[in-house]
This record gives C-alpha cells, sequence and structure tokens, in this order.
C-alpha cells in the first residue's frame, strides 16, 4: 500500500542527491527527488564550459534519463522554498510534499565576504549558466580587443588559487597562448595576461609537500601571473584592487572570474538557522550526517560541515557520492530496527589540471605532477562520467580538442534565469 | 598597399555569407565579414537542437575558427544598424566601415502575417536562442503535467507544414512516444497530442508527385494530426484557434512553434526601401544579384529575391551557398574588367525528414520516401557538416541517439539577447 510506504524525499539531484537515490534503489521506499533544474550536472568538468573546451550537454545529463528504470523514484522540476521540520513536510512552488526522511544536498554559492557588490563583475563559477556567462564574457573581452584594435587592456583576473582558480587561470592562459592564436588579425591574443591572485602564501594548498610548488611552476610556464599572498580588496566593473599588505595595485580587468568563497545554499539556513551554520554557512552536522535534534533529515555534500575522524571532510565530489550512499544505507539501517555506523570519509585523493598536459595529484602516498598527473585527471573524470550517456562524446571532444589544441564550443550566449 | 586593396564587407556569416567570402580566398581583396554572433549556424540541423537530440555547439562553429586561415579576412563580432551607399559604408555599434563592394546576407526572421502579438507565444525557429527556448517550451510541458498530475494538456501545436514544420512535428511526436516513455510517473507521455496545421491541401508542398502524400502518411504514423486546409486564426499563450474556413476549433497548447512564415531582415528594407522588398520582404534583385542601381551591393540567400531561368530561387542552404560562390566570382570578374554571367541556380534536390527513420527527398527525377529518404538525409546533412571540426561530434551524437533511442541535450535553458 504505497501511502504507507517509507517517503523519502531529496532536495537537490547533485553528487550526494543523486547517489543516494540510486543507492535506494532496492530499499522499500518511495523516493522524490526534488531540483530545479531538470539536469544533474558534473561539476568539476564546469571550468571546462567555461573556456569552450566542452558543451554543457556534455557535462548534464537529465536526472529523469539517469533515474529512469528506478520505479521507487519520481523526479520533479520544481524550488523548495521551505522546510517545516515539526511537521515533516517541504514547500514548493507547486505545493507541499510530506516525507518521512528528507535529505538536503542543495550545495553551495559563491561568497564575496560581505561585498555581495561583487558578485555582478567577478562571477563565480557553479551552474551552467555561470559557466556559459564567464566563457562569453572571456571571448568577448578578445571580440572587443579587436573591433578596438586595442590588446592594452586583455587582463583576465581569476581570484583564489584553489582547483577551480588555478584550473581557470591555465585554461584561459591556455587558449590565449595556443587555441585562438591565429584567429584575430588586429590583435595578438597571446599578449593577454592571466592573473592568479591568492591570499594565502601558495596556490592549491589542499595539496601536500611540494605540489603546491609545482603547481605554481606550471601556471608561470602556461604565462599566467601568480601572485600569491595578495588579495583583492575591491572589484569594480572593470578593474580589481589588489594588495599584498604593504602595496596596493589596481588593474583593469577585461572578465573576471571568482573562485575564492562559498557558502552553504539558502535551504541551510532556512533548517536549522544562522547558529547551526559554520562560518561558511555550511550546516553542523551530527556524526551521522543527520541535523542535531531531528535525525530524519539528512544534510550532505558541500552544504555539510561534517566531520570525519576529527577531520572536516572536504567540498568535493567524491565526499558528496559517499555521504549520499551512506545516508541511503542508514534510512535502510533505521528502517529495519539497526542503528547506522557514523559517517567515515575515505580520502581517495585529490587532482587539478592546469591547462593541457600539466596537473598535479595525490593519491594516498602517491604524489604525480605534470603530464601523469593529467592522464590521472582525465581517467579519473571520464570513469567518474560513465554513469553518464555522453562519455563518449566527452572522450571524443576530449581526443579532438588535443589533436587540434581547438576548443570548439567556442559559442557566445548566455542563459537566462 | 593595404588601403588601396578592394574592400568588401560582409554583413552576415549565414551559408551565403560565408561562403562568399572562403571563395574570395585567393582575390586581390581585403574582405571585413561582420556578424552579430560569433558563430557560424547550420540552420538545417537546428530543429535537432530544439528537440534536444543535438547540442547548440554541434551545429555551431566560432566564424574566426573557420576562417583562422583565410589571411585576407577579418571578422567583426557587431551589429550593422544601417548602410549608406551613397557615401559607400556601413554603420555598426562600434564606428563605420567603408567598402567597394558590399554583400549583405542577413537571411530572415519569423512573420506573423500582421499578428506580431502571435510571437512570443508562438517563437519561430532561426536561432539558437529560438532553439533552446522551444526545447525548454516542450520539455517544460512534460514537467508541468507530470508535477500537476495532468496529462491533459499536453497538446503541442506546429504552425506550417513546410520542412521545419514537418521536422519538427515529427520529431515531438518521436520524443513523446519513444524518447521519453519511460521517463514519467505521473503521466504516460504517449498521450501527448501533436498537431500539425497546414493552410494550404498538403504538407511539404513544395515536393512533387505523391512525396506530400507519403510524408502526410510518415506523419500519421508516429501519432502526428495533420490538419491541411486548416488554418490558425488566434493564438494566446496556451492556445490556439484554427478554422477550416466553416467551422473553427479552440485547442489548448502546451507549447506552440511557428513555422508558417518568414519576412526578410530589417537591413533588406533599409536597404532598397519598402517598394524594393516583396511580399515576403525580401529584396527584388537584379539577375547578377545586385541591387537595382547598385552594381557593387549584392543581396544574398533568404534576404533576397532572385530569379533563375524564369523561377524564383528557394530559400534553403544550397542556394545560399550558390548565391555566396557566385557573387564571389562575379567581384573578381568586375576587378579584372570582365562582365560577369547571370546568377543560375541548379537545384541538386531537395529533402525533409519526419522522425527517426522516415523522409522525402528529391534529387533530380529521382524521388525516395520512407528509410532510404532518411539516409540520404543523414548522409547529406554530414556531408555539408563537413567543413565543421565537429561533424565527428555530430555523427558520434547521432549513432548514440539512434541506438539508445534517447536525446541526451534535453536541457532545460534559456538563452537571454
Amino acid at each position: 500500500m504505497a501511502w504507507l510506504t517509507h517517503q523519502v524525499v531529496i532536495v537537490g539531484a547533485g553528487f550526494a542527491g543523486l547517489n543516494a537515490a540510486k543507492r535506494l534503489r532496492r530499499a522499500p521506499v518511495a523516493i522524490t527527488i526534488i531540483d530545479r533544474s531538470n539536469y544533474h550536472l558534473f561539476q568539476p568538468l564546469l571550468y571546462q564550459v567555461a573556456t569552450g573546451g566542452l558543451s554543457p550537454a556534455d557535462i548534464a545529463s537529465p536526472i529523469r534519463y539517469i533515474l529512469r528504470r528506478q520505479k521507487n523514484v519520481r523526479v520533479i522540476l520544481d524550488t523548495v522554498t521551505d522546510v517545516d521540520v515539526d511537521h515533516k513536510n517541504v514547500t514548493t512552488t507547486s505545493g507541499l510534499i510530506p516525507y518521512d526522511t528528507l535529505i538536503v544536498a542543495t550545495g553551495a554559492t559563491h561568497h564575496y565576504f560581505g561585498h555581495d557588490e561583487w558578485e555582478s563583475s567577478a562571477p563565480g563559477l557553479k551552474t551552467l549558466k555561470d559557466a556559459t556567462g564567464i566563457r562569453a564574457s572571456i571571448l568577448e573581452a578578445f571580440e572587443h580587443a579587436e573591433r578596438s584594435h586595442s590588446p592594452d587592456s586583455l587582463n583576465f583576473l581569476v581570484i583564489g588559487g584553489g582547483p577551480t582558480g588555478a584550473e581557470m587561470a591555465g585554461t584561459i592562459a591556455e587558449m590565449a597562448r595556443d587555441t585562438l592564436r591565429k584567429d584575430f588579425r588586429a590583435i595578438d591574443p597571446r599578449s593577454a595576461r592571466v592573473i592568479l591572485v591568492e591570499a594565502g602564501p601558495a596556490v592549491l594548498p589542499a595539496f601536500s609537500s611540494d605540489l603546491p610548488n609545482r603547481a605554481a611552476l606550471q601556471l608561470a610556464k602556461l604565462g599566467v601571473e601568480v601572485r600569491t599572498d595578495w588579495q583583492a580588496t575591491d572589484i569594480s566593473a572593470d578593474s580589481v584592487t589588489i594588495t599584498d599588505g604593504t602595496t596596493s595595485e589596481t588593474v583593469l580587468a577585461a572578465s573576471i572570474v571568482w573562485a575564492a568563497g562559498v557558502w552553504g545554499s539558502p535551504l541551510g539556513a532556512q533548517l536549522v538557522g544562522r547558529e547551526g551554520l559554520d562560518r561558511s554557512g555550511r550546516v553542523m552536522v551530527a556524526d551521522d550526517l543527520t541535523v542535531p535534534g531531528h535525525p530524519e533529515v539528512f544534510v550532505l555534500g558541500d552544504l555539510a560541515h561534517a566531520v570525519s575522524e576529527s577531520r572536516l571532510v572536504p567540498g568535493v565530489a567524491p565526499a558528496a557520492i559517499q555521504a549520499g550512499r551512506y545516508a541511503a544505507d542508514a534510512i535502510v539501517d533505521r528502517i529495519e530496527g539497526r542503528t547506522p555506523p557514523v559517517f567515515k570519509y575515505r580520502n581517495k585523493g585529490t587532482m587539478a589540471t592546469i591547462g593541457r598536459r600539466a596537473g598535479v595529484a595525490e593519491i594516498g602516498k602517491i604524489r604525480l605532477h605534470g603530464w601523469p598527473a593529467w592522464m590521472a585527471w582525465l581517467v579519473v573524470h571520464l570513469w567518474f562520467l560513465i554513469g553518464f550517456e555522453n562519455r563518449l562524446l566527452v572522450l571524443t571532444q576530449w581526443s579532438w580538442n588535443y589533436v587540434t589544441r581547438n576548443r570548439s564550443a567556442r559559442l557566445i550566449v548566455r542563459y537566462r534565469d
């Protein structure tokens, strides 16, 4: 009798939400997965869309299609505006949906440290809209320079030296030096400056040993100006002011990318109040990834501040996948009267690419840089894409881009909300 | 001395403009090609983007990239707002560009026969923005029905029974019956109605003999309701009123596609005035495709009303390609003191597909329908795409779609201007 079935409502079809749903495929539950987009987005490759190497559809797959064979799931395209933990229901724009167990996995958004006015000039990279917007802005900078015969202002600023910042800076430099080299007449795209600004002492600080230094060298080789220990103090539509504490400098910028800070999505604060969040707007969850006082409400993925073996679980795809699977198993445990174990994150390695043939990777005690790291990155990302119909397309596109040094998805188009 | 070189300005990088530029690659001219998009669009496959079978980047290629090796061309991303034939220059948003010879090839837009208010409800299919908008509207109709458990209003209306209308109606029917079949829980997508409204007595009226009948049968087999001799008399946001002259009927519509009328782009009227246009807003050109009184101004492609051997040259890609090459040769003839011949259009055949394995084709005296027509269509369209880097991608995507019956580019995203 369907109305007695345990109702699991999952908000957000990212890595955490989608993997929770898939893991519950044989569980005696009825799942409703709600997302405001009709597609699951493979965010680790979003920077490839932002730099014209891949098309949006290459890294986005219809949620319905992914789950079409799983009969205990229904997919709802809608926005969740409210959660009522007392009455156990969520409010969507088209009505209330009751739950027995709720999984909130709506991810994170950009954070400008109190300077929300910077967002319009320095967009972050979280959605397809962000990615196509940044792509248009980078390409338009070159178009404008060609039209006005003025290559002087071809400065690209990337704020934040984590994986996204390093990937963006490296790829923009490569576009200017390689992809676009022959495409213009009035300007030489190689004259473009790409500046990577990182407030801390190193890029890719999450990597250990000499890998941050290796990464900085690889970026420099591609022509990126790496400015560690510098931070942005002001951002306008066409310039960025940066300081290293003693001197400050204002740089004209044709395009600015924000990769410096993230903040948990608003549903987190709605759920636990401001006092239940950490300093990055993430929900402080218990060791079973549930909200204190509400064992039936899980918060997973980038929205969660979770601790495993005394260490903060990082906001990366593998951690979100593990959290999704853990929550699914915990739900089944509870239905069947068992107490779930605590969540344990297994770090299977981290990696970042820098341009076409370089990168850094750390897998257990193995540290790679340069070409081997790049190959490892490629294999892993294709492997993770394997659930997708279009991994074949990505492989084709990547091989093609690699051989021709082209990035053919260089369309100037912008999405609207 | 560059400033003495004959300056050719081409407005519009569609089939006509791009082929004129390419044909002039060894000519002693300096070419400026201006387009408001940074890509050339393969319009014959636009309906595939509108129905989620291909991604925008599959059928759009950066103009700069196509022409990167041709040193006598510069590409300008800009909008031409005015042409001054007396002073021989065009006005763009960033300044005047002088010409010795001008080629205007800005194509056509939709035409609502005096009912411009229909445009917002019943968009036409000419640009990537149109295609992604129509795709979003079709997919949202199914999402809405699933969310509200009401499949009743799943009616899709296509107005106009030419190739675009037949292709759209056939493919929407196929999506409902095949692609989306397993994707929903509350509704059965197969219950969708697809209605093709054609004011004349037959669909695909440009085809001869029994091909229009064959096409109607193939459409009916896919589940399309073909309404010939019916026409739309009123269109609102969610309904269409149609009449056959005696009775009239108002049909609720989840999504409406306009494929009934086109009108030359505004630059035509700007160039020759309203009196120089035909009844479809196209510029009446002389037998050498130039504007009367201005042998240095060519109008090509869908914007031109050209006559060859007493017959109107059709608004199709092969005709535009031929016109572009003709104009290029005519420019060289004149520079070298020869009088160009008149333009002659060679009809190499016409074809249209209807869904996944059907179509009609007419190549000289050969008439094909069903599977052979579909194969011919596929081969010809891949062949024409051969100039593109991404024909490999399209082939991969098509093969994949064919085998899996999927249309993976089913993202609900909308472009803004």
